[in-house]
């Protein structure tokens, strides 16, 4: 089972990563090598694949992995050209052994939805088949082939690739796999598997990608599941991994054990580390504020970079309090972080008093609170263009649902880094980095929630408690509940909700303009969710 | 032919314009009205197609109409459950007549390439039909069905509906649309209709989508031919239009004649007045710096909005020239809008002063013009936030394709009005405007294009010459053509072009978190186009 972690189109570093691979498992004696969806290119290439010279180029990497099949049997992920009708291309299986290819399975079941556009470039394969590998009659299909078999999704194609398998007796499964990491879904995966090893009663394999490429989080987790559909073997989460399954040794079972919030957690330090390592960037850039959310963001970003890479900048105006001064040094230190300080208030006062034959007159409203959110952007931008670091945006998914944000000013950055983490999340993703000691100093997480742009200012004063509108946010944003059955469900007044659901559509326009997020969530304000910003419906 | 101009999700909007439609239709004595794909929910609703009450409300919204059809029959577009297999929807049209529902057609073609994401959301029909109306035998197809035939587009689906069509022997052929602009293509879907209209030997009538939702530029046109594919009357171009086809009368066949120039203007002054109007806003802001693009999107936003309600900023450095201020004047008095200036000197200074300690003994890099550009950025937010006045960003294509732009500086703004405009065509377009007087200072125009943000810099300094540059972006960005063909087929030097398709993907990041754009190409960079950011392809 070879998990890799592809860069997005380096076919190049891709395929050298899958000759070592074969290496690897040639030197463990193993039959089969078995690799993830689309493995040459990585998972997913969006439109580069409307490329010939890319297509063509993933096809003489093809050559390269047969040349290197000697003793082995290889299957591995790719796209080619569909030389009929319908789409151009197929996403593909090729099984290869001993310098041949045998075949190729092209994937049945192609997700439309969600972050998936699978239909915008390949043609569905029509068939499922086994092929004879030492002997044995092995079934491939591809990643959502077998999902919706597991009752688990609610897809609604018309064909079951593995009820199709059924008379073809297939006396193991094979799966490659480029399914997205989820709060709380590694052992769906499991189930799903197991759920088609009954069904079959053949023991089921299926090798996930790992890594991070944009928005999306791969976590490894490869699973092995025997013919009653128990967990045989899982590959490592969050990081590339080779190991063997041994078909013939005694079944020793092992239970499906994770820890949801240190799962989240690695997500999201992935998701940095990759965004970073994958672009030849090392070192980062974050204004900490002395709140919970930059406090989050730092911990993330220095366990993917190291915290002497990542420096925190306190931007304190005439509203920040002295304690969130402090509470941004005390955790830069906690964190081995390089801290600075520059104060706003000088451009502050110049920026009013620039704009005041404009502003006179009018009162003062949230155009100060952008300007001065809008100011530290500027500070962070001009370091991170000066030293070449990199800056981290840290508003969290509860904040950029309801625009409670500054478009061009805290929102500023390359990667959101919690911009699919609910504020209560965020919380509880505190809380267990400090379950040993204390990293993020405890008043940070204790004190109520401010954006310190005006005196005495509190989340509270503009917004619903957190845990009502993560509720909201959740349930219209990821499951597309109405209003009227949300408020009925969670027992929130109307009006409220209402009132949060038109909050969420207004800020349409500033999300449109956020750097990309790692996605954690079922439905994250990035790829998978596609909502005009004109509209007259909210 | 019922030409409307929906806004999306407006579903009690629409259904009044529909309702007085049909009224209107039914005072001119017409036995049917022909609305545009989707009429109710309009062109393109996203996910909001994923919210069950918002199906609801559309099927409510069918009810209404159905209940004022009497004596008429009606054909419009809507969104629909599909109770069996696959997709949860269908892109259906209803025939309606004389309060019933004949009957339901659903779309068998559903676009899924570029700005299309119907397999997303819809499952295909399986069949075509004819409906019996007046009784005639009539052919009603959605959109994307009549294209596959024309050979125009490169679709390969395995079924043709026009061919399909053939035995049921149509007396005539409808068409409900809702076909985005594109530069050139009005005169494609004529062609279009004329291809099915003689391969069924029936009339064929096309029926339009007008107006701007988002990105996306509908410039109506609605066409009808007769059976021998003459062009026999054409809706009116960009706004929405109600007209009678008389098929009994007499053929007078009108020559298309079209003004590329003029279309392509035209789409820009709609893409601003629908974003404005649809959203309830009536004022612009925009930074005039004296160059040609700021020039111009004033001129559109002014033909937009009136320029009274069109604000241009000056906000000049020590790098400004004063031909650039007397001409961003002069500009404004010309479009009759109210005319700001407001030096950046002092923030400029006061940034540099501050940001000292930090910049110190590094030379001086694009970190000092993106600090001019982003203080701009401020200014220009400050007051739309104080006035409620929006921000109209003013980059070219080419600009945006090569990351020529500062992110959260000329990149800030609500619409990017001719960020889809290659700077070629900002030229062209110019030249246009001042086709009888000079409404953009001809030194405006005639002047070397610069940024002013560093002395006497010139575009010419960093990018090459951008008749090379927009050949390049072309070829690559719209059509896909890898850098060795587009340097054989334009005579341009390998390494030139290797380096413009490097800095397009570079650019990604920047691109990622522009402000929607007026889609006027073949690909913009926007919706119809997603490329990742981290990869390892160029």
């Amino acid at each position: 089972m070879a998990q890799l972690d592809p860069t997005i189109g380096d076919l190049e570093g891709n395929t050298k990563k899958i000759l070592k691979a074969i290496e690897r498992a040639r030197g463990q004696n193993a039959d089969v090598v078995l690799f993830s969806e689309l493995t040459i290119c990585g998972y997913a290439p969006g439109d580069l694949l409307l490329h010939d010279d890319f297509i063509k180029a993933n096809e003489d990497a093809l050559s390269q992995i047969v040349r290197a099949s000697s003793n082995i049997c290889v299957i591995v992920g790719l796209v080619r050209h569909n030389p009929g009708k319908g789409k151009s291309l197929y996403n593909s299986a090729a099984v290869i052994s001993d310098g041949q290819i045998l075949g190729y399975y092209n994937k049945c079941l192609l997700p439309t939805y969600n972050v998936f556009d699978e239909r915008r470039y390949f043609e569905p394969g029509r068939e499922v088949k086994t092929f004879e590998i030492k002997g044995k009659q092995v079934g491939i299909i591809i990643c959502e082939d077998i999902w919706q078999h597991s009752g688990v999704v609610d897809t609604r194609y018309a064909h079951d690739p593995v009820i199709d398998l059924l008379e073809h007796k297939p006396d193991i499964l094979l799966n490659l796999s480029a399914s997205p990491y989820q709060f709380d879904k590694p052992d769906v995966r499991v189930s799903v598997c197991a759920k088609a090893a009954r069904t079959l009663k053949c023991p089921v394999l299926l090798c996930c990608q790992a890594g991070a490429n944009d928005d999306l989080i791969f976590d490894g987790y490869s699973v092995a599941v025997d013919d009653h559909g128990n967990l045989r073997q899982l590959g490592k989460g969050f990081e590339a991994d080779l190991f063997t399954v041994d078909l013939d040794a005694p079944i020793c079972n092992v239970p499906f054990q994770y820890d949801p919030m240190k799962d989240l957690y690695r997500a999201l330090v992935l998701g940095v580390k990759d965004y970073f390592g994958k672009q030849g960037f090392t070192k980062a850039l974050l204004g900490l504020s002395g709140g919970i959310d930059s406090a989050l963001v730092a911990c993330i970003a220095a366990d993917a970079l190291g915290g002497e890479n990542v420096t925190g900048i306190s931007m304190p105006s005439c509203y920040s309090s002295e304690g969130s001064i402090s509470d941004a040094k005390a955790l830069a230190d906690n964190l081995g972080m390089p801290f600075e300080k520059i104060s706003i208030e000088g451009p502050f006062e110049d920026y009013l008093k620039l704009l005041h034959p404009y502003f006179e007159g009018k009162p003062v409203d949230v155009t100060e609170e952008n300007l001065q959110a809008r100011i530290r952007g500027i500070i962070l931008m001009g370091l991170s263009n000066k030293l070449g670091h990199i800056v981290l945006s840290t508003g969290n998914k509860s904040e950029m649902g309801l625009g409670y944000s500054t478009l061009y000013g805290d929102m500023c950055g390359g990667l959101g880094v919690i911009a699919d983490v609910l504020k209560t999340q965020v919380y509880d993703l505190s809380r267990w980095i400090n379950r040993d000691k204390e990293v993020i100093p405890w008043s940070t997480i204790e004190k109520p929630p401010s954006a310190e742009l005006r005196p005495d200012q509190k989340d509270l004063d503009s917004l619903p408690d957190y845990g009502i509108v993560d509720k909201v946010l959740k349930a219209y944003v990821e499951d597309h509940l109405a209003p009227k059955d949300i408020a009925n469900q969670f027992h929130i007044a109307l009006d409220v909700v209402e009132d949060l659901v038109r909050r969420i559509h207004s800020a349409e326009y500033k999300r449109r303009q956020a750097p990309p997020c790692i996605r954690v969530s079922k439905v994250a304000f990035s790829v998978g969710r596609r909502f005009p910003i004109v509209q007259g419906w909210m």
